[in-house]
């Protein structure tokens, strides 16, 4: 009987559970292996009890279900592990103690299930010789190496249903309202759900805005009739100038700059642009929720693709999404850059093709 | 041909499309009325152009969809409407214009959709003279003389689906998630969405909360292995003895305070009960949306009955739901007292048994 | 340690879940309680292997899920159980065998999930000196002791939001799309699905239809420019004079006897009428799926009451939603009659206001 | 001021508002176009009423609905249309009567939006001379050109959903449940609902299916535990030997026949697996409803890039997806063949992995 090994860690993402099944019923079909799954992430390669046999029983009826039946810590980088001595917090190396506990388990193959962080560890790792297997997740869709992850969907189908629910409010109340999305360097998030929920405006961290375009689209809007507009802003979008528009922009806005950026650009709209405007925060929502059936079957592929890696004792690499197929890179490779929404790409072409103002 | 008038007021609610389709409908299959729709609730009454009529083209569609297409303005309250006089905003007495418009038009009847604040407008309308017909609409519940109104059981689903949401990701990350609802002076969102959506503290302006029975709460699920829980609070809801314990918690909660309880609650479990904690505030989402298939039904019903009061020149009631009923009764009477969260009601009295945390 | 058996019987409905867990909380709560969970209805208590400990752990997460933990069987009335003796199929009583279980297993309460036909069994037993506890459950409403059950509220926003699916592509396509809806004896779900979802006709068991009217609605909207309708079907619902018309109407009605009422409206519409049309069968899908907020918040409700009465030792008892409340009342008092849409009630009545064709 | 031309024509897809509104805020932003949109597919260029121009404000708030505003015809091919002469239904050539009045109405482009039967017909109007730019659209995804179209990944998630609901009630009655999904001659939408959904047996038209294996899976399933098990197949999907195995299995399965596939499996497995079974048809319900965000992004882009060809003049093409970037190609290249499920894919590598059946 064979050891694999398998981990989640990072932010929370729609699909987890379903690439945890995945892993787990394909080893059962191929018969000569088990698998074990790690708590916490990392951390469950330092706790004695970190470690849960993974029978098809501990796996069943998880596919629809957000979140991970393993857990995900948050402190769990074992090259600089936070830790508290003499009363002090400290980062600690304690990456050899996960060495020593995957080659104590006699593990084969260890499936780590993470974002571009937990995926550098993982290479930190690999290049120390363990034997990693990579699948990318992330809510944010900002790893280059595949055209997207699993809870990508999820999260733009939720933000785009927010902005549907506040699209008529907005307009019944003849306000301007402002949806905050996740996106702190890549606004796939809020390019995406903005254009599907359409939005009138669009904020992303890749284009620092002007508040002056801002209210020449919503004040062209209601020149028009359309005494409301809709905005959706990436939690990583910044103004042009960046915090020196704050200081211009002066005390009404002082309270704002304890917020986010949603709450900044909804009391600009209010106090300069002269409409009455509201801001909401999607926030973790986007991290919950049945996974999209795409996430369901793009989770399930990659774990099954992953557990084909094990078998052939191909380490070091990562599965990946490329147009309908899947396959897999060397992990290093995959991680070289992060990705960004291409200015050139035809998101912001549509985007521009529709007229819609990106704040540039 | 006699004329019907009808105008929604207050915050958005879903099922308002509902109602005025219901009331057109009505008229049509009965003959001999045309409907007309104020724009903007009584701002429509103020202007000549405030006007529409509604046939059933206008409402062709609307039945599933949040937001109503008759607007509801913000600063529509006749008996003290806000206006600038020379550079100063004041308060001006514009009710005798909306009672002569209603008579210029020759309306037999003003159907008034609205919550608390609306319909005290209707009542004191038709003390005025004018044949009002009152149909309840709050997302909060907290109107007395019926049972339920629409938009409330949407506003409850959104509510308990964004717990579902959440709770994946609290029990994956160990963590405290805390979910701030709507209800300023009731707490049916919070209670209802609470029971209905897991959570483990329900917190509602009926009851002011202790802080030290949450920590017991939450410090005691981690105690028997749950290292996550859920809090659902309403924005009303306040800790015992108000302000004075803020203040007695120090700085650290100082940045809370200028946002919502949900932040301020999140901030002391973090702080002081020792859990990781994150906070959502729902806002808006709760007021949009399609509306569920009960307030779809609710607020057709609703329609089709203010229509035939209007047929029997019953003016002056308000329509209601009884048990499976559709009823009415004197405006008067059903605007008499707010609701409130009975104490000693089953709603309590199952959290209460359930063991969940209450806050007292 | 005291003892509580719980078993769900019948077809599914979601809430049966939340029912589960909430006496399972409850007696955690209360302490000196144990829970004892019958698998597949009154076979759990044939089998010795049938008894199942509910701890809390056993009901974790199970909150928001269809279906029911405990299973429930079909075969299973102990009064007159399906079993093969010599090569067929013959009914036996082993109602003593069950008496004798809930005996030899001290159980000082037994809380029977169910609807109409369970609960009949239930107050058989409970005759026979059985501690039986009952809380009423099924998809078509169609128990009189209560305003509603679990499961009818979700199986009505399913049935709504198919509705709302078909509606567009039969106005796109100049269609009339016909909807059967569960229903056998008790029109409801077709009654506020069909008002909820915009049906131009809904027919239910309650009131026999005439193929004429339908024919008259259908080319009436034609004749005013809506070259498509949507019909609500109960599966019940039967022509006036029965077999007899479908007789009359001749061959071209032949395979759609053979098929549902639905198929056979579809067929009559699109020969007679003359419009092309299409049929949807819903079936097993309004059993399923995460249950409304309203149906978690019901069942919890109940499953809290229920407990309470446990623990009163309140048996002959079913628990019952009142308007808003909760209460209980005899069994063989909630059972007397079966319920039926109230032609006189306020649904109807709408219908009728609206101008929707009920068939006759 | 320039004209182009819209239509919409075939079965209904979630997506063509989409499509139709992005035109439409694209010639509005570009400036110097006007769209013009035919209705019921190629059946508005043969009515001079059949015309309509498309503002803004015709296209205000339907991005998130179903259907198309513009109607699609049935009967829609112009080389071949149904008409009735002398009594009899026989087809016309009316082709040049289309080429005929888009030059009257002197359309510089004419967009087509359509699945593989319409294309077709643009496709041979192109070689006519006319000015075509095409747009997939297909529920079925069997148009080779493009990775996917819209429509596509709503009926997906309509039919995992629908998955998801069956599965809880299978497990909760021990029952075999078949959902019949669409798919004449292309499996995707069972191939990939079914993983999605986490079906035991997927069936589609490029798999003929062995009866024998259903039966091997379902009770291997039963013989581990698991006493129920979902199937989910393509209306198309058919046995080996075709007719042939229905006549040797007998009477039992006649009346089956006269049901689709779906029927056929149910009947089969609780007639020889000896497995209680039940059938749901998911049929039209897979056509509508709000298109989910990936379909409203991606027909978004391809309305705006189609709009970008219209301006550059490009005719006798066909926008399509590919990996993340929207590109075109010729039309007649995009639709020299079908497209139908990879067998050496990774789709159904995946379910060979993870051991679902896929009946061979």
């Amino acid at each position: 009987m064979q050891r694999i090994g398998i981990l989640t860690g990072g932010g929370d993402a729609p699909g987890l559970n379903a690439v945890i099944r995945a892993v787990v019923k394909s080893a059962d079909q191929h018969g000569g292996y088990e698998v074990l799954g790690f708590k916490d992430g990392f951390e469950g390669c330092l706790d004695p009890e970190g470690v849960v046999e993974l029978s098809l029983d501990a796996v069943h009826g998880i596919l629809p279900r957000g979140g991970t039946i393993l857990g995900a810590a948050n402190r769990g980088n074992p090259f600089a592990r936070k830790v508290v001595r003499a009363g002090k917090e400290v980062m600690e190396d304690v990456s050899d103690q996960v060495v020593g506990r995957i080659e104590q388990l006699e593990l084969e193959s260890l499936i780590v299930v993470g974002g571009d962080g937990t995926l550098h560890i993982a290479l930190e790792l690999f290049r120390k010789g363990m034997p990693i297997i990579g699948i990318p997740k992330t809510i944010d869709n900002d790893i280059e190496g595949t055209d997207v992850t699993f809870g990508f969907d999820t999260a733009v189908n939720t933000a785009t249903e927010a902005l549907d629910r506040l699209h008529t409010t907005a307009e019944a109340h003849h306000r301007v309202i402002v949806l905050e999305l996740m996106g702190r360097d890549a606004g796939f998030i809020a390019l995406q759900a903005g254009i599907a929920g359409g939005a009138d405006v669009i904020l992303i961290p890749e284009i620092p805005f002007d508040f002056k375009g801002i209210c020449e689209t919503i004040q062209g809007r209601a020149g028009r009739g359309r005494h409301f507009s809709t905005v959706a802003v990436a939690e990583g979008a910044r103004p042009k100038g960046g915090e020196q528009v704050f200081r211009r922009a002066g005390d009404e806005l002082a309270t704002a700059r304890l917020g986010g950026i949603g709450q900044t650009v909804a009391e600009y709209v209010e106090g300069v642009c002269g409409m009455e405007s509201r801001v909401v925060v999607l926030g973790h929502l986007q991290r919950g929720g049945s996974p999209t059936a795409f996430d369901r079957w793009l989770a399930t592929r990659f774990g099954a693709a992953a557990f084909r890696l094990a078998v052939q004792q191909a380490h070091g690499r990562m599965v990946a999404l490329r147009g309908s197929n899947i396959v897999d890179l060397p992990l290093d490779e995959a991680l070289a850059v992060p990705k960004r929404v291409d200015l050139n790409g035809d998101g912001i072409l549509t985007a521009r093709t529709l007229g819609l103002c990106l704040g540039d």
